[in-house]
């Protein structure tokens, strides 16, 4: 029998080669092997099986979990897997779980933040499950404001030991993943005081539960902080709540890297310098921008298919009607999030060479690129994670009423993927930091030091901030240098625009809180320009792959013009161009989006997920998408009677008019 | 002892008599009489509970909801409730139920669409409910595209029975609420086939279910589609899918009213106006658009409130951290969302007197104002439930982390709502039927014919056209006049421009499908200004109570001028105002964030919601969020023991590294 393939159409149109375009979206042919046979791997085990998710309660979810990263782990032994290859693993099964936060934060802050003896100690045992770390730095009352966290952890020169207490209701622990049913470990955020003196927050390694019985130690408070946004969802996750009542720890558990405490109690900074925790900041920030293009060309791919599946009006003499794709307003709303996926990839490629390269110079005590990196990186966390939770429920929407459904794999992947707004910095706050960044470079301008890097731009201020866009005809927008001018004047504008305004307030502090709101409008504006430049670079690169590079500079000048179109009040408030070119820009995006679609399916294929990845009846391979949605619905546990439990309770009586004496 | 209340400094400092606006919000002393009353009722009764939703598994989800309707109907009888009454009760349970649809669309279906006979032998079954009716009409297969269903009933002369059945997989019914597991009866949409002639789509009353013993009658399959969105959320809901198998029902039951097939199987056309249909399409959108400003209100009080709770930095010599709510862009974010509540409830408020004004033209055979009054009420459900789901959301960011919590209320608030940008018509399908609207009103402009109703507008074209905005200080943004010229110029250029490039194309049915993403750009303009423009109208009335009125005027320039700046790309490339004014709008923005600042509690506290309604811990109204979140924490049943189930399986073999052998 033939594979049924309803979108066998759709992918005869393609006008480039698709498996070329995978590796080119894996970023090499290695990775793409790896990540190909790794997700299939999952996809067959039905161990990692989830479609049935969001039927679980609370308690068999979780439980769920644990056998999933039991059985994970088991699977990375048994195959020998590499630790790239079992970091995809645990990818591709897809379920956020207490080992996100081992190998992602508690590994991490040792290796970056611990001194040589105690990376020696901890990390074998962390390596090998021996112990389960987490990262507990979040408490009721703090979490952007770190400064302000409220544990206390005292040295004790008696006993040579560190006191850790949660001195009120809202220094209590609370966020940490992992956390609420599962670590042995944590490492703890607390202020550090020796001798009546506070040094402020600092890191200390914590043993929170017996290896014996699992129970908390005592003086420890441990639960669960209860059910979050979505179905399935976050809740797979134990974020935790935590309480010292004066719990114990050695000297030795505090994390000495970059200071210590002395057996006497003495303070001391080391030589290492305090900078380097921005490295690992950096390093973080970029597995968020690349896992804002997995989870936005997830949500794309669900709506894409479906959308050249669904039909609707249009039917002419009886024929077929519509493919939804077809419609303008579609394309317009969905074509832009095809070409904003590969813009994040490629950004994320990106940061992945600026994490190597700040990595390399601080190494060399080279930290001249460390704040620039740091800004960046900041601002494409904030405008990735954003631009990606809004365009999951945007895909969502642009299902119609089926993309309501859980089946549908949408209403869970925008649940899970929200919080990255929020989580490893507010976005808000981080595009605060950005601007204060931006004015900084700009305040200096004059002072013969060059910005470097991304800011790069502000050093040919002068030009920007007069040059005028010569674009006469809409082809004129297809013209790489065109568009980025264009965008780098915009940003340079409105970056200088606020540092007039701010000059003109009576104080500076006050300037930049008054103004922050348009602050945060440069900040994104500098942002998007970012992402544009890369995009533009990387198709400056060799491309291999008949009529691959064709599809990335139709798709790089859709994700330009379409920020053009929705962002046309920057770039004509700041005259960067003229009203006739902004309605140039707009005519040559339909054409492109013309010329996207006969690629539209090829270009989410590319992507090479699987259907267990996907995890969406709506974006199922093979187009079967009715059958599917139909089988789907008869497992809800609400179908297995017939007559629903409570009839004979409620809709009995009702129906009868008998409820009068009904006891309910 | 005193109540607590954190938040009582807040209350000082308002500059108004909350009491009169609670009038004003409500719309009047009766109503709001009513709603304080009901309100009450339903939060004080302990069979209302709602906070425990998210931890109950979907069959005991939906049995706690039959249990609560059932409740809430005996209530409903022992106090003999008003009809007003036991639909507020029914909207304070706040819970989506299978009653929503049995009075929402069953009974006004029947109404409508029903003879007098049809309706004196169904609407008393339905009164009392001894029969539960639902709304039958969208298919697996299709939803917008109503004329596609294909559902069939066929008239059998013979028997005098129409014969209804699914002849495709996709002619299923699928998506209508209630009929899963509860209704009796349902208005089922089906081509009418006499003769071998298609019809098209007539409404038919069919039984479901045995009134005996609840099962589907003979020919009939029906469950429950599964889990949506979220996680209590419309999972209330048993939204069902529906197959018949030759299902005989009598010719009666054909819903007659505008046209009926007789004994000898002849269609007629009755006498009755076609157009009557619109008038409950009217009706029904008004209902949502109310409905969206109560939602949208909600959300906003609980990030209001939190946001004068939640302090982060800023901490000067060891005082307390700045409240979150003094930041400028916490302010610029949540305080034109405030705004939008505001200018949604008054637009609510005049749709309701449209709808009573087309009902009495309809009734002296006026339809003049129908089609404007038709595409008014798409565009303002679109604008306003679009706005709506994405401002929960902004409001659920602007919590941080703890707005991810389901104790927050804002996950759920999101969950239940965003699908009202779906139903009764997808928000983009409406916006293209109100630029054809528009397209068309421009077309005649030429004619004579002047512009009824919200598009008389239209009728100034040629002044609007050339006007020039003279704002030349930020104050000159606070008059009326000027902000209205400003919006109607944008609107009437947008319109404009597009009929103008739809001339140039070959045929200016393929013009509207190719510039139709610009046309929803025209459209959501033209929606905006009825909003502005009725939210001044409001103001020109007399509005009793101190201050009040004051702080409408305040909210009113907030909504229009964040408007103004969020879509300065539409003013600008338009020459409706010019970059300087567009700054300007900017600066006086700024201003009256300061001056909505002390009064930005109260204006939440206007809405006069219970902690019970609200269903959040945040936006509790004493402010005392830490104690009661943490208390919210271990309610969950992951807390119900200390060591989790799954530890000796999961957890315990991996930290002894005793996987290898265990079978998971
Ligand atoms: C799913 C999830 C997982 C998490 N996992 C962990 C974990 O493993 N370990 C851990 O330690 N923590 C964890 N966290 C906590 C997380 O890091 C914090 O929630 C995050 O840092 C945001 O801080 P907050 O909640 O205090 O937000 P807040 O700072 O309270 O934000 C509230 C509002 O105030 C605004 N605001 C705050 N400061 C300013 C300012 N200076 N200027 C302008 N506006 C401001 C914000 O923009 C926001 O709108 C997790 C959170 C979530 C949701
Ligand atoms: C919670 C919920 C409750 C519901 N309750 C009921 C009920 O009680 N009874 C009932 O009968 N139904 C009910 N429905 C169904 C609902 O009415 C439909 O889902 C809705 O009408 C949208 O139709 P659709 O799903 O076919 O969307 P589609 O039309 O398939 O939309 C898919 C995409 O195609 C686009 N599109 C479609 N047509 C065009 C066009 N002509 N031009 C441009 N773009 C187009 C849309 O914009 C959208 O992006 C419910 C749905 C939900 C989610």
């Amino acid at each position: 029998m033939e594979e049924l393939d309803y979108l066998a159409d759709e992918r005869k149109t393609a006008q480039f080669d698709v498996e070329s375009m995978k590796i080119v979206w894996a970023g090499s042919q290695h990775v793409f092997d790896v990540s190909d046979r790794i997700s299939r791997l999952v996809a067959s085990d039905p161990a990692f099986r989830k479609d049935n998710r969001t039927m679980l309660s609370r308690k068999e979810l979780f439980k769920n979990t644990l056998r999933k990263a039991a059985h994970a782990w088991k699977r990375i032994i048994e195959l020998r897997l590499s630790e790239e290859e079992a970091s995809k693993l645990r990818f591709y099964v897809d379920e956020p779980a207490f080992t996100d936060l081992h190998w992602g934060m508690f590994v991490p802050a040792i290796k970056g933040q611990g001194t040589k003896e105690q990376q020696e100690k901890w990390l074998p045992l962390a390596y090998k499950m021996q112990i389960i770390g987490c990262y507990a730095q979040t408490e009721l009352g703090h979490g952007s404001n770190v400064q302000g966290l409220e544990t206390t952890a005292t040295f004790d020169p008696e006993s040579d030991e560190f006191v850790i207490n949660s001195p009120t209701l809202t220094s209590s622990k609370w966020w940490p993943g992992g956390l609420g049913k599962v670590s042995t470990h944590a490492v703890v955020y607390a202020r550090l005081l020796t001798d009546g003196q506070d040094h402020g927050v600092h890191g200390f390694i914590v043993q929170l539960r017996s290896l014996d019985d699992h129970l908390p130690l005592p003086g420890i408070t441990i639960g669960d902080i209860g059910m979050k946004f979505g179905n399935g969802a976050y809740n797979t996750m134990d974020n935790g709540v935590l309480q010292f009542d004066h719990v114990r720890i050695p000297r030795s558990q505090m994390l000495m890297r970059v200071s210590q405490v002395t057996r006497e109690g003495k303070y001391l900074q080391s030589d290492v310098p305090r900078q380097l925790v921005y490295g690992t900041m950096v390093y973080v920030r970029q597995t968020i921008v690349a896992d804002a293009s997995c989870a936005l060309s997830r949500a794309v791919c669900i709506a894409m298919r479906y959308s050249a599946v669904r039909r609707q009006f249009g039917s002419q003499n009886g024929g077929p009607e519509t493919q939804v794709i077809d419609y303008k307003t579609q394309q317009s709303r969905l074509f832009p999030l095809l070409a904003t996926a590969y813009a994040y990839r490629f950004v994320g490629e990106w940061l992945k060479w600026l994490y190597t390269d700040v990595t390399e110079r601080l190494q060399a005590n080279d930290f001249s690129t460390l704040p620039e990196a740091h800004a960046c990186t900041a601002g494409l966390k904030s405008l990735t994670t954003s631009t990606t939770a809004d365009a999951i429920e945007e895909c969502r929407k642009l299902c119609g009423g089926h993309g309501y459904l859980c089946s549908s794999g949408l209403p869970e992947l925008f649940a899970v993927y929200v919080p990255a707004c929020t989580y490893e910095g507010d976005n808000t706050v981080l595009l605060l930091q950005v601007a204060r960044f931006l004015m900084k470079t700009v305040s200096q301008l004059g002072s013969g030091k060059q910005p470097v890097g991304t800011t790069a731009y502000m050093g040919r201020v002068e030009h920007l901030m007069q040059c005028r866009c010569d674009v006469q005809r809409a082809e004129d927008w297809l013209k790489p240098s065109v568009v980025l001018e264009a965008f780098e004047a915009r940003a340079a504008r409105m970056s200088v625009a606020c540092a007039q305004n701010i000059s003109k307030m009576p104080n500076p502090e006050a300037g930049f809180a008054e103004l922050s709101p348009d602050l945060v409008e440069a900040a994104v504006a500098h942002c998007q320009l970012i992402v544009v430049s890369k995009f533009i670079e990387k198709l400056q690169q060799d491309i291999p792959g008949k009529g691959v590079k064709m599809q990335l500079q139709v798709l790089c000048s859709i994700y330009a013009l379409s920020l053009l179109h929705k962002h046309q009040g920057d770039f004509l408030s700041t005259g960067s161009i003229t009203p006739k070119q902004a309605s140039l820009a707009n005519d040559q995006l339909r054409s492109l989006y013309a010329q996207a679609r006969p690629n539209a399916i090829a270009l989410v294929d590319s992507f090479n997920y699987t259907d267990h990845f996907l995890g969406s009846v709506l974006g199922r391979y093979d187009g079967n998408v009715y059958p599917k949605l139909y089988e789907e619905a008869w497992k809800d546990p609400l179908n297995d009677s017939v007559v629903p439990d409570g009839y004979h309770e409620y809709i009995r009586p009702l129906l009868k008019q008998q409820l009068r004496t009904a006891r309910l």
